[in-house]
């Protein structure tokens, strides 16, 4: 492929992600409460004002890498509410964690003011609060936000790898403990976040939890080496019915990014290939529709019918996450087939989920690709998946054509 | 509208509740361990075990109420698999309610073999049990199952009218208690339901439970009578934000019919006509697709996009309702445009859902009317809605057809 072809995506990738950050300023700021509206219409209108926690620490964090890592965002009005937004958190996100011990729990939702409306019995919110608290400490330096961040890490490690009962969820004898891939994907993200640069003893702390996740991860390949399923056993073995059958092809490209950034990291051949091939290839084969392009939110992986209603649509994130695999893929083996699978996935996002009348992308598409969902923002889609995917893309791209130029 | 008309309606009504019937019998019985399989592809082929405890019950209560009323169903196989379904109930479906009484809960879903996997904290798989058992014991005599079903009526009238904890959601200073239609709409069919022929006390004791329904479900009737919402405060305000805003127009036609069944009874001419004006003409017109035909499952009153992703597209159930609800309202009224409002839900349904080839019928459509998952049955889709709409619209359709030749 051509530089000019790169050269290309990087300028309209770069375009893109200016209008998606100026589109979460322009209409996402409560500055009356801090934090963050997240439901958003298709032309910025709020149109609920709850603020959905999971969203809140991924806004704050995005924010904060941006601001921290390039130059055209490092203004002060994005760390202004990104503070906004971590304040926000402290103040109002953590709840009892219901075991009746000293432990917290994040809720999953709150009102505009800051009150807890729904909590739910897994580690996610709880996730983004470190992810948010650990990027805007960096930025700000405070000592204590970063200790906050890494006491809760202790805690969520505690839930998820000794005793989750703190969760409050009760353990039923027909649903024995089983492993869904986003528990270990979130806390090797995790550990890579909390680990960099902060010297080697905390790289030995989160050297030993990320090598973990990867071999959960890594349990998720079955049958052979042939498909990636979304929740097996604890020791690894595939789940009975629908459950054991559900795949997630945007969630293996995800994963498959994860995993190729912890071997590019450690030089590990082996984790990369079978990152590639495994947690990219596999599933995008698997997954695009092969009739009306896009990939699918859910298979099941014996070709029956997912029970999922959504199963068919084509959302955002998939394909965000399928941008930043096959690129970041392509960056370090250079082979020019992971370039074209980038390039697909490309073209039907720009020309599908991207609204050129007001900015942002769409996030869920009917099977056909017309828009089903017409708003910007929701309960699960906030500002991370786009900025993010378009964040990470232009640097690898700055990346290629800087080493190009050489 | 010509007796021919009703002759051919009542005709394709009766062949299609045998098709619907047959179905059920031929996949769904579990022989070995009792109770149904639930979860059942297109030609019947059971591709998950679980068992879905609402649709045990209903499929109890459906075989059952089909066996006592309707003679060609009064067959030895069909009492026979009821009677397995509500032994299967008995056995597994009662699980300790967790706010550390001597109150059961039921458990929303259970292993083949009948061990818990997933309780819900709202009280719908105990309605369903309670329903189920009731019948059951109508056709069987059994005056222990039928207290046991008087028993966990009274739990259940004390958790939603004096104390929800024993539900075990703790209350969340955001989420002030609220009500969902669903709730009063399945105490008044189960007020229905144990009241009948159980003599004067029985009656009076419910008549108080159905008037407390009934008042609560015309709560829902918001905006100066103009909407019926899904949700609202406990005192009938108007909640904020997308939950507030909810519409769901299949389950406003459900409530009609369950009021109009009630106003029947009583002779209650001016709740009759607020039934059929605010509880089925207003959600029809509001909830029709203009475009496409068929009723959308979701729909926000102020015109946002709703947040849920299944928002548009058409589901077996609500077409259920509307042909009850405007069948019945026909029967009643005999106004011509409730004659052909039923024969606008009915063309569109029968050939829609009706599945020519192997029986039954699709559940899930998208908005456009392509079948988008194509199970017969499955989590929430079991021996229920199907053969009740088609076995009421036979019922309702014999006592016309009767009336007329008098």
């Amino acid at each position: 492929m051509s530089v000019e072809k790169l050269e290309e995506y990087r300028e309209r990738i770069r375009t893109e992600l200016d209008r998606v950050v100026d589109f979460w300023l322009k209409h996402s700021h409560d500055t009356q409460h801090g934090g963050f509206f997240t439901c958003i219409g298709r032309e910025g209108k709020v149109y609920d004002e709850l603020k959905y926690v999971w969203l809140q620490g991924r806004q704050v964090w995005m924010y904060c890498r941006l601001y921290r890592t390039m130059e055209r965002f490092h203004r002060p009005e994005i760390l202004q509410a990104a503070k906004a937004g971590g304040a926000f958190l402290r103040k109002f996100a953590r709840v009892p964690s219901g075991d009746g011990g000293s432990s917290w729990k994040c809720a999953f939702c709150l009102t505009r003011d800051g009150k807890a409306v729904k909590v739910q019995r897994t580690i996610f919110s709880e996730c983004f609060y470190i992810l948010a608290l650990n990027e805007l400490s960096r930025v700000t330096g405070d000592t204590d936000m970063q200790a906050e961040a890494e006491q809760m890490m202790e805690q969520l490690v505690v839930w998820v790898r000794v005793d989750p009962s703190g969760l409050g969820r009760p353990p039923m004898p027909g649903d024995p403990p089983a492993d869904a891939m986003a528990v270990p994907m979130m806390l090797l993200c995790l550990a890579q976040q909390l680990s960099e640069g902060r010297g080697r003893e905390a790289e030995r702390k989160y050297e030993e939890l990320g090598a973990w996740c990867v071999q959960r991860i890594l349990q998720h390949l079955q049958r052979g080496g042939t498909a990636v399923l979304e929740s097996v056993s604890l020791d690894g073995a595939e789940l009975p019915g629908c459950q054991g059958r559900l795949q997630n092809p945007g969630h293996a490209l995800e994963a498959g990014w994860f995993l190729l950034q912890h071997a590019a990291a450690r030089g590990d051949q082996q984790l990369q290939r079978t990152a590639v091939d495994k947690f990219m290839e596999l599933p995008f084969q698997q997954g695009w529709d092969q009739q009306h392009g896009g990939l699918f939110y859910f298979l099941d992986v014996d070709g029956f019918c997912p029970t999922q209603l959504e199963w068919s649509m084509k959302l955002w994130w998939p394909h965000c996450e399928a941008l930043v695999a096959f690129l970041m893929a392509y960056s370090r083996l250079k082979e020019p087939q992971l370039l074209d699978r980038f390039t697909q996935v490309y073209q039907y996002s720009f020309s599908h989920f991207s609204d050129a009348e007001s900015g942002e992308w769409f996030g869920y598409l009917t099977q056909e690709g017309k828009v089903a969902l017409d708003f910007k923002g929701g309960p699960f889609k906030g500002f991370f998946h786009v900025p993010r995917c378009l964040y990470m893309c232009e640097r690898i791209l700055d990346d290629l054509l800087e080493k190009k130029d050489r």
